[in-house]
């Protein structure tokens, strides 16, 4: 018999009934019915019972074991009597009657129980971090993100993508974030960087021919702490492919996305339509890039009606240029409690609070209730909800000014009004294409020019737009949003040398500096650069959404703190002084 | 109609003859043929060949298309004249003949010509990797990596094993080698560390109860230069698993890497048969413990022989301790020619020269020549000759003194011979497991005693065997050996505190210094830790065997040159005072 093991713990059924059985695995529970010793022996693959007598010579060294001990045990498999069947194991059929038992491994006093919910600190799961994987919930965790990792690799290698692995200590890479540095002992003083993103290797592999390139690749960068992401690194599904256009990009991860939503989203609905939405239309829309499309209401503009009205604060603020009303209709809205809740909200948020209308039945017919209806009239009002499709019961609020200055305030009233009223439909997966991002942005207070989103991108029209005004050029550039997360960035990249050092110059970034930041993937668009563009999507954020989990320390094996210490392994620490001589450094002391 | 392509450059034949179609490539080679253009049109699938007259109105355009220009082509399929039919190209049935030509990426003058066989300095080969890699060498290496790490993945995840990542910023783990380490901003002065290999987070991800885990890992070692070696990263096929016996070990990976040396070997011969040969054994038979099987030769012990013998400096030699005499038989070496041509090998290794016999054919008998078989004689030539099993036109060379100090000569001395005698079979993969390594080495100036491998292995024995002579103790430790490489290192691992302490307490740590360098993983092994092992697989290597080629740079797509430089990137390069700042770091200034 194997050393360890003849079976796992979810392997044994009633067909093994009267087998000799070896068993290895973790004291998960252990019970004492009066002489009869219970434990449920616990496996990465599950849970068996086994059980020991006074009459069995295992029974004094099975009394020792405690929860988390590591043991092995060897027994006969018994079918359970019909009434003590556990229909909700795989295993529930039988238990194994111990006749030996080994310990593999002995536990000291647990400082995290693994049985059971118990919440723990952070600090203590982390520190612990090997009993804590233990859980149930990290055990599907980590096995849902290797599968969902394992099922996005299946599927790119059936669409004739080759994984090419990307360098990770390379040149300090500026793409807006901070790099990590990594200092150089063959040459003191001089320093490696860890890739923000393999973005310009994955451009080069193109340059080299290789037309289809995707890669699983580790991201490296400094971030300040924030409790939604890592502090140090994060994993993309990075993809890259030559000789194509935005559409062929949306068509090759499109499926791929969906397939492992269907594949792990325990039944939720995956939306089949992507709908392809510009980025202005989703700022009206949606009043943001990343819309929950779960969420069905859309903002509307509602400007003209406004203007010149009886409600002077908007009648006014429309007089100033730029200026808009919009509306967020709330089908089913229509009390003054939840008007009043919603005015709350937005005064939470730092507004003054939002005008509203609702509609209700009053005895002969509808009426418009709340003071803004009082101040634009009856007609303006009737027109308003003509245009928003309201009616009895529902409300509809409104807010105005420059759009940049309200836009995110809308957008979040709207997802405060979609799950209040309960129109944010649950359990389903809904994602949406936001596309023609602008180029550039302009500082509001300096007016300096600088790329919207990453300055790789092709701008559309090529080099002819870039001779207009360059805030109204828009880019082949694009966003996956899903349930109101960016999954998915990408882009059609500016591979024309003479395109991209306009683009730049237009930033205010001069030939020499590109060549300096990016001379690696300039110099070779000098060489025969096929047109090409891909995307990057977030695989921390994909697995969060799966496992239903907004900490990302929940799906990650061994992550940093939000100090962006390691507990378990003691880092970051204190360098010797010779690693310190062999690098050419000193440490600044610090005050504190 | 694809704004790029109907068709990839390996798409077209016969069937095709008459469409209308698009292509985008590279121009690979350019002809012009008494005012007919020539173009072998080249992406990463393959060539077309295409051809424009002066009645194409895209000829003007055309005619200005240079090597390594990326080009899109409209055109119609005709069918070759059969005797142009080339039958080596999938596309060689065809011409395409252009109607419409785009320049996507025009190309400056080429520091390096894709076309031929020509050959570059390494320098510039990387300063225009994305050029050298357009080469076909290049592009099947590259594709031949990607195609065995995917087969590894596949294989790995039939055998029910899942992939999980290790943090790439982590601890410093004291494996040997040297760490590369990366300042914190958040923690100015202190620093984490890229991991050398994942070795303590897979024995953690065992004692967290995950039964079996692999990952093509990236490890990261701060190495001085060499021809066969990245100076920052490799790759490792990195597996554990719980509840295993080292048999267990062998029969999972020895498929895995069976196949992928089937799938990839082109032909060549694998064996099925992967003998275990013991550490003592191999450096007695091979004098290394990474033999080359597919040389037949095997050492034997002659001493007795010599002992005693008229060959004085052998006798001599013979009565110091430890000392011994071995043969090196080379069948089919039996001419003074080759034995001289050895025996000058040998000199040029740093000895004085190997002794040898070799038998010749003489008229009524045998006779044993060399001066050797003079001074020992008839008698005891006659019984070496019937200890090698050699006869007529086979000879033997002779080393002797402390085994440590001969045997690495001696293997290479096996090399030669079996190379140089045509013993050594070509086109065959012969792999060996070398298993119970020393768990101990002594240092032969000091007597220190240290770990000879590495410091997690299991003793076999346990405890016990501790207790006694250190050098003598053996561990559950192996190297895989192929064709005279080190493919693969792994143990079953030591994963009782009790054994650890000890046995790190005989190579001179105290607990202290134990925890302080392991203490994630010693830590870990208090709470309930399972028996397990595992190994890691160098993919660098196993993919440089299969390319056939010495230089790993042929087989990473972004490698660092020999100084860790990355030319194309501009790597290692200068912080700004800003960044040093951050880090609470100052570089000091080097002499030079």
């Amino acid at each position: 018999m194997h050393a360890y093991r003849s079976h796992t713990c979810a392997d044994l059924t009633a067909a093994n009934v009267g087998d000799t059985v070896r068993l290895s695995g973790w004291v998960h529970r252990v019970r004492d019915h009066g002489g009869v010793l219970f434990i449920d022996l616990r496996d990465h693959y599950g849970v068996t019972q086994v059980l020991c007598d006074g009459d069995s010579a295992a029974f004094a060294a099975l009394e020792k074991v405690r929860s988390e001990w590591c043991v092995r045990i060897d027994g006969t498999v018994k079918a359970r009597a019909a009434d003590l069947v556990n229909a909700k194991l795989p295993t529930g059929e039988i238990e194994v009657y111990v006749s030996e038992v080994e310990v593999l491994g002995a536990a000291e006093e647990l400082p995290l129980i693994v049985f059971g919910d118990q919440e723990y600190p952070e600090e203590t799961r982390l520190r612990y971090r090997y009993l804590d994987l233990r859980r149930e919930a990290m055990q599907r965790n980590m096995t849902l993100r290797s599968d969902v990792v394992a099922s996005m690799r299946r599927r790119m290698w059936d669409k004739g993508f080759r994984e090419y692995q990307t360098p990770i200590i390379t040149a300090s890479s500026p793409e807006g974030a901070r790099d990590f540095l990594v200092p150089s002992r063959l040459h003191p003083g001089r320093f490696y960087a860890l890739p923000q993103a393999p973005q310009q290797f994955k451009q080069l592999i193109m340059v080299s021919g290789f037309d289809k390139y995707f890669q699983i690749a580790p991201c490296f960068r400094d971030e300040d702490p924030r409790a939604d992401r890592s502090p140090t690194d994060f994993y993309q599904l990075d993809l890259e492919m030559s000789f194509v256009t935005q559409q062929d990009v949306f068509d090759t991860i499109q499926p791929v996305l969906r397939g492992v939503f269907e594949e792990f989203g325990q039944g939720a609905k995956v939306d089949a339509d992507w709908p392809q939405i510009s980025y202005r239309d989703a700022a009206l829309w949606y009043g943001t890039d990343k819309p929950d499309l779960r969420n069905p209401i859309k903002m509307q503009d509602c400007s003209e009606h406004f203007r010149g009205s009886g409600f002077a604060i908007f009648a006014k603020l429309l007089e100033q240029d730029g200026t808009e009303i919009r509306a967020i209709p709330a089908p089913t809205g229509g009390s003054r409690k939840f008007c009043d809740r919603m005015n709350a909200f937005a005064q939470k948020e730092g507004l003054p609070g939002m005008g509203y209308i609702f509609w209700r039945d009053q005895g002969e017919g509808m009426e418009a209730a709340g003071p803004l209806a009082k101040n634009i009239g009856p007609e303006r009002t009737e027109a308003i909800r003509q245009q928003l499709g309201l009616g009895v019961g529902d409300a509809a609020f409104f807010l105005g000014g420059k759009p940049k200055v309200f836009e995110k305030v809308a957008g979040k009233a709207r997802d405060a009004i979609g799950a209040d009223l309960g129109l944010t439909e649950k359990d389903r997966f809904a994602f949406a294409w936001i596309v023609d991002f602008p180029i550039y942005e302009q500082d509001e207070e300096t007016g300096k020019i600088d790329f919207e989103h990453n300055p790789f991108s092709m701008p559309q029209g090529g080099i002819d737009a870039l001779e207009g005004d360059p805030l109204s050029v828009l880019g082949y550039q694009y966003d996956l949003s899903c349930n109101g997360y960016e999954l998915v960035s990408g882009a059609i990249r500016n591979h024309k040398p003479e395109i991209m050092f306009k683009a730049f110059e237009i930033a205010g970034y001069g030939k020499d500096e590109v060549e300096k930041r990016f001379g690696g993937m300039v110099n070779a668009f000098q060489y025969g650069a096929p047109p090409h563009g891909g995307c990057a999507a977030g695989i921390d954020r994909i697995v969060m959404l799966l496992a239903d989990t907004a900490n990302i320390r929940e799906v990650i094996m061994f992550p940093m703190n939000q100090r962006a210490e390691d507990l378990m392994m003691a880092a970051p620490s204190d360098p010797t002084s010779d690693q310190l001589m062999e690098l050419g450094l000193r440490v600044i002391p610090q005050d504190d």
